[in-house]
Order: C-alpha cells, then structure tokens, then sequence
C-alpha cells in the first residue's frame, strides 16, 4: 500500500467483505461503520507515497474503551450508550494515525474492560475458532477480530490478563509491554498500577513494527542476526499458580520443553522465590483499592447501571484496609528489581498463558490466573501461538522477561516462534 | 443554596459579576461562557430541594487539562485549539457533577500541565494579589481563580508541584491527596507514577466536603473533636532543598516553629535518611522516562506545535537509560514505606511549600523544588496559608504525613490553620 500498488481503499474493502461473511457469527465489533471506513481509505489513499507512514492503511481495530475522535466509545456499559463520537484520540490511537494507520473500528470489551463476564450490552463475541466458546476479555473482539483475520492489528489492555488471555484463545501473538512504555491517555482507567496497552497481531513481525512506531524503548539494542534457540539459556517457570494448569496447558508446556530441548536450548526449571506466590493476592488488592477511585464517578452517576463487581470496589465490599492495599503496592514494587534480576540470567522465560483452551459458553471470558504476576511485575509478557488443545483450540505459551526488554522478546520470539509455530500442533487454518 | 434561599443562578450570577470586574487583569480562565453557566445555573435551580447534592450550585473551576464534556479542552496548546467541548466528562468532573457541582468554566494551565512556562497559548494569568506576578503554575488558573474569589473550588493536578506552588502563591489551601485516592481517567497525562488530582478552596472545611464527596478512604477515622496543638507532637522538615529557601520562606518557617511552640506542640527537627535527599534526581528520571511515551502522539502528530520540553523527553534528549529510570522507579518505592513509617511518630508533619513568596514576571511560573518529593512518595500533601513575604504576598507551608492519611491531615490543618491564619502575619483582604 505505501508504494500504491493496493490502495487502501480495496484492502478495506477486502476486509469488510471478510467481516460481512464472518461477524454476524463471531461478533467482533462494538461499532463498525463501513461508509466511514471507506472514506477514511479514500482520505488515506490521497496522500502522495512519498508522505505515507509505516502503517500505511493498515487496518487497526480499537477496543471500545479508548476515545476515539470520530468513533463512539461505549466501555459496553449501558450508561454510555451513544452514536456519537467523542472528538477525542486516546494517546495510543493518535500515534497509531499519525503512523498512518486505518482505525477500522471498535471492538467488543467486557464492561469498562474491568470483569470477566461475556455478557456484552451490545455483542457477546464469540471465538473465532468455535462459535460455542468464548474468545476471552476483556479484549474479547481486539483478540476474536485478529484471530478472525477481519483486521491485521488490534488494540487492547491488559489489568489481569485482557491481553494474554484473549490472545491465547484466539491463537494470535500479544504483547502486553513494560507498564509505562505506552501512554494510557484516553483509555478508561481500573487500575493504575496494573493498566496497560495490549497489542495483537497474527504475526511478531507485525508486533516489531508496532514496537518501532511506539518507539519502545530498550538499553540493550537486539541483534542483526537472528535469535538462535540452540545454546540459548530458555527458563520454564510454571509459578505457584501450576496447579490449575489443565491437560491443554499441561501438554502444550511438555511440548514446548521437548522442542526447545531438540533445537538445542539449555533449558532449565525456575523456581521463584516464596514470595512471588502471593502476588495473585496483592494484585487483587490492588484493583479493588484502585478499583474503589476508579468506578466513583460511574457509581454516583448511574448506580443502578454499574455491574456488581465495580460497585463492590466503590463500596470496599470486602472491607480493605488500606494497610493492607499499601503493603500490596510495596511488596510488589519490592519484587520488581529482584525479577529482573532473575530474568537477566536467562535469555528468556517461558510461563503459561492461561489454564487451558477457550471454554464453552459466551458468559464469562474465562480463568486469567496466570497472567497477573506479570502484569503487575510491570514486565513484558508476549503470547505464543503454536499449540493446541483437547479439543483443537489455540492454546499460547508467554515469554516473560525484564522491564524494558520488550524488544528483546520480540526478538527471542520470533525464532521461538518458528518452532512453536512450526511444530507445536495448531496450525492457524482458514477460521 | 440547598435550602433554596439563594438560587443558583443568582449566586452564579455574583461570581460572573466578580469575574466580570477582575478577569481582565487575572485572566485565570482558558474558556469561560457565562450564558452557558446561567444555563446551568437554572437546571440546577430545578431540582427538587430534598434532591440537591452535597455541592449542590457550588461553582468549581476545572484546569483545561481534563476532559468536560460541555466544554472545550485545549491543554494551552495550539494543537488543541478548538471551541468544540469533548462530549466526555474526565472522573472527577462526573463525581462533582454527580454530587451538583455548577462546572464553570476552564482554568489556565501551563501547556498540557508539562511545564513551567507561563507564555500561555491564550492567556497569560496574573497573581490576584500582584498582576506583575506569577500565580504559579501549572494549575495557574485554578489558583488564581480561588485565590481571587472568582469561585471557591477548583481543580488542579500535581506531577511536581503544580498544585503546591499555585496554592502558596495565591494564598489557598491545596491538598494533593494520597497518589491513587482519586481517579485521574480523562486527564492529560504527564507522568504514570506522579500524575495527582490536586484541590484547591480557601478554608479546610470546604477541602473536607470534597474529600467526603471523593469519599477518601482511611483506617483511622478523624476524632469528632477538634485537633489540639497543645501536646501535639510536630516534625519540621526541612528536606535536602532547604538552602533553596528564600527570606520569606525562612520567616514563614521561624514563625510557624515559634507559633506552634507558643500553642503547646511539642516541635520536633526531622532529618530525613540520606536517602530521601536523592528522590528530586529520581523524580526528573521518572519524568523524563514517562514523558518520552506520554508526549510521543502529540510529538508525532504535530512536532512543530509541541514545546521543546516535551519533544526533549520524546527523543530522550539526556539519553536516559531504562536502567536509571528502572533505579528510580524502585528506590523510590523503597522509600515510600520508610516515609510512612518515619511520619506515623509524628501527629504531623511541616515542610516548605515554595521558596518563597511569588516572583515577578509571567514568563515563569516558579520554583517547585520542595513539592516533587513528596509528589512521588504518594502522600498526602497540603499547603497552608497564613504567612506573608517581603513583598506582603502569601507563602505556605505544607502539611504531609503518610499516605491514606489525606483525613488525618485535613483535620489536623484545621487546628494548625486557625493559628497560622490569625497569627502568622498574612491576612485574606479584598485582593
């Protein structure tokens, strides 16, 4: 498109056609407006090739709790059902238009992106691989649209696991990167000490690029050369969340061991120290004291539309001590230099990204207990695609390693990639 | 005005006659529509008397760097102008309205609240007591607004010392509440770790009222009786940016420690470990850091619009490494316990506001050298008036103590209030 040899405008037509085949099963979209999308292509097709961004035309879909100057945005809450555009850009979106992007639409979340029901006010988004399962959340349709190959690219967050776990039940590549890389400008806010942009894409490649126009930033630039797996130092790192693990999870991680160890890597078990295992518990109490500030305004203004878990946080239902909500911040905040320690010794890490494939049923978007460490460890998570479930679904492994090193695992991921990809056992087929 | 013995509209009507009068000197307002504020004025008037908020028609300025959704937002940047409201209200906004607040208008702030400058993009703001002076900054509108009787209330946010440094030069009470107390979703972002909604009144009482409609959580509950000096026990510190310290602050600081004697406290000289007198160099690495990715869509979108200090952290001008940043993330996080461990001896504890009283010129808007400190250990933090400069302007000092404790200090200022103000030489006129 940037040399003008597809103009933007018949991809997205190409696109639309896709969708007009596929959502009405699967669902994807909180708001689509394919008039406005076209004419958006046109405007993007008028700018001389000289003058086109990195992501020229490229199709980005949006997940409907980040402002959008000519998109509605609706945080699928009852109290903001409205066609009319905001006249905002969320941060990340102005810098994705700026790179010359084609903000398609917007996607389905769970309510204010903050609970794992699949009740959608609008759509209840259905996997892409199984119309009978879920296709996770919070980022239900950024994760289902992708994996549908309805957009290229999609936006999402991550305060548990939004991100991860929707990438690995839709069996595409997300990167929730180093908290702090990204700016949150304009998207609804839970968490502040956990929120955080998620990207997808059907490829690491795609994630590199997105990686360059966000210019994340690193002290050790990646190499030229491609990451070799043989001689590489990969740790195995189930956490003290293991034993939910189920026999998709459990085989995928056998797996991915045996063809690490046959492509060369000195592969080794990490054990973490005890205290990581309470991090799952300090991370709840984090969102429910951040949780308390965040839902407020939505409470006061409209108490009867507010689903029950954010009221809850409002009212400190479980009675929180903020004692306890501090001493949640600082011993998370005190194992962050001791994980990047840990993980420098390696080259990289790999953990689970969810307990197993997708479940049946669109009301709730599934278990997240594997994701939280990282999320609030503030560390680079990046799904792999590769493996496959009892029932043939996506199932993804995460690469893990330190702060700001979002780029490195990019790196590692694409040759770790090649092998997952190559004989992991799923293999992405037409949806 | 909940009883209904002043309507509203009339009450408004007072202030636009107060503004009407000052304004043209003060210019504290970035977009200001008096039919508008009748308008609403009269809704208000409307409600039921038994229906009426706790801020029922109370007029409250909001700093133009937070989403309202009847009113522009233009962050004092030529990129943002515009006369288009955003259709959003950002989370404070909706629990003041909530709660029947009369939303005015938009305050002045320094460009999107990043810097110092005070070469504001539409007008440049004047300290009610001196209109050769600076009313600080970035919350400069807020500030002047309060301190000029244009309204009672307004909204203001800290990153360094941007509602600290407004609060001491136009006289006012300024809480910055504990970091995370109150949601930050629609504002203009700066710094993920410092960002603060920060108030501004001219009593402690009308700071109490909104700390009840922010509804500010604490494990101690204040005591129904009122605070006593007498055998309360006081820290002064002075911090490591005590030689910064101007004439006047060093009055207001002597007179402050002989009144507080006079009343019975027992004052006590706090010196902080070591450590404490590197957080400010943390603090700019932080800022740095966070600022790169915060200001990247505004800089990409339109480079040439954007003031060099946020480009500079956008192409990482000092070349900061991750690493320092990472160091700066931590060790102020170490200290975030330690400081609230050092304040719990303490009832409270007094540290400079400013370096003295409000310099002349509106190019600047000030030093803030004594407020990022305490910015970024996440405590709660409120200027008090009373005392005076060589010039006859208001200094403050500001009360701290630990965090969650925003309640704690509220009632404690208004014991250590009533004594500044009757007797630290500084008196409120008809500015």
């Amino acid at each position: 498109m940037r040399s003008g040899e597809l103009t933007v405008e018949d991809y997205a037509k190409s696109l639309l056609t896709r969708i007009k085949d596929r959502d009405p099963v699967v669902k994807a979209w909180a708001y689509l407006d394919p008039e406005h999308v076209l004419a958006a292509a046109q405007e993007l097709d008028k700018i001389p090739p000289q003058k086109r961004g990195p992501l020229h035309g490229v199709a980005i879909g949006v997940k409907d709790m980040m402002l959008t100057k000519d998109l509605p945005t609706q945080y699928n809450s009852p109290i903001y059902e409205t066609k009319k555009p905001s006249g905002v850009d969320a941060a990340p979106v102005i810098t994705l238009r700026a790179a010359g992007a084609l903000i398609f639409g917007k996607t389905t979340t769970t309510e204010f992106a903050a609970n794992s029901e699949g009740n959608h006010f609008q759509n209840k988004t259905s996997n892409p691989h199984d119309p009978n399962r879920t296709p996770g959340g919070s980022s239900s349709g950024s994760g289902a649209a992708v994996g549908d190959f309805q957009v290229p690219i999609a936006l999402g967050t991550q305060t548990g696991g939004s991100t991860i776990r929707p990438g690995s039940f839709n069996g595409i590549y997300a990167l929730k990167p180093t908290w702090g890389a990204i700016s949150r400008e304009g998207l609804a806010q839970y968490s502040m000490t956990c929120d955080t942009l998620g990207l997808y894409a059907r490829s690491v490649e795609d994630l590199e690029l997105l990686a360059k126009v966000f210019d994340l930033e690193t002290d050790d630039p990646v190499s030229e050369q491609p990451f070799q797996i043989k001689g590489a130092k990969i740790g195995l790192c189930k956490t003290s969340v293991w034993p939910k693990a189920g026999p998709g999870t459990i085989a995928a991680w056998e797996k991915a061991k045996e063809l690490l160890t046959k492509h060369g890597a000195e592969v080794e078990d990490l054990e973490l120290p005890e205290d990581f295992s309470k991090i799952p518990a300090w991370h709840l109490n984090v969102l429910a004291g951040e949780g308390k500030s965040s839902f407020l305004g939505q409470h006061r203004l409209a108490p009867s539309l507010l689903h029950s878990h954010m009221t809850n946080h409002v009212l400190n239902h479980n009675n929180l001590s903020r004692k306890l909500l501090l001493e949640s911040y600082d011993n998370c905040a005190r194992l962050r230099p001791i994980w990047d320690s840990i993980a420098s010794s390696y080259d990289i890490i790999v953990t689970p990204s969810v307990v197993d494939e997708a479940p049946l049923g669109l009301d709730k978007t599934g278990d997240y207990s594997f994701n939280p460490i990282w999320t609030i460890l503030h560390v680079p998570a990046l799904n792999m695609v590769g493996f496959a479930g009892e029932n043939g679904l996506p199932i993804g492994l995460t690469l893990v390693t330190g702060r700001y090193r979002d780029l490195h695992a990019l790196w590692v991921a694409k040759g770790v990639g090649e092998v997952f990809e190559g004989e992991g056992g799923w293999k992405r087929g037409n949806v």
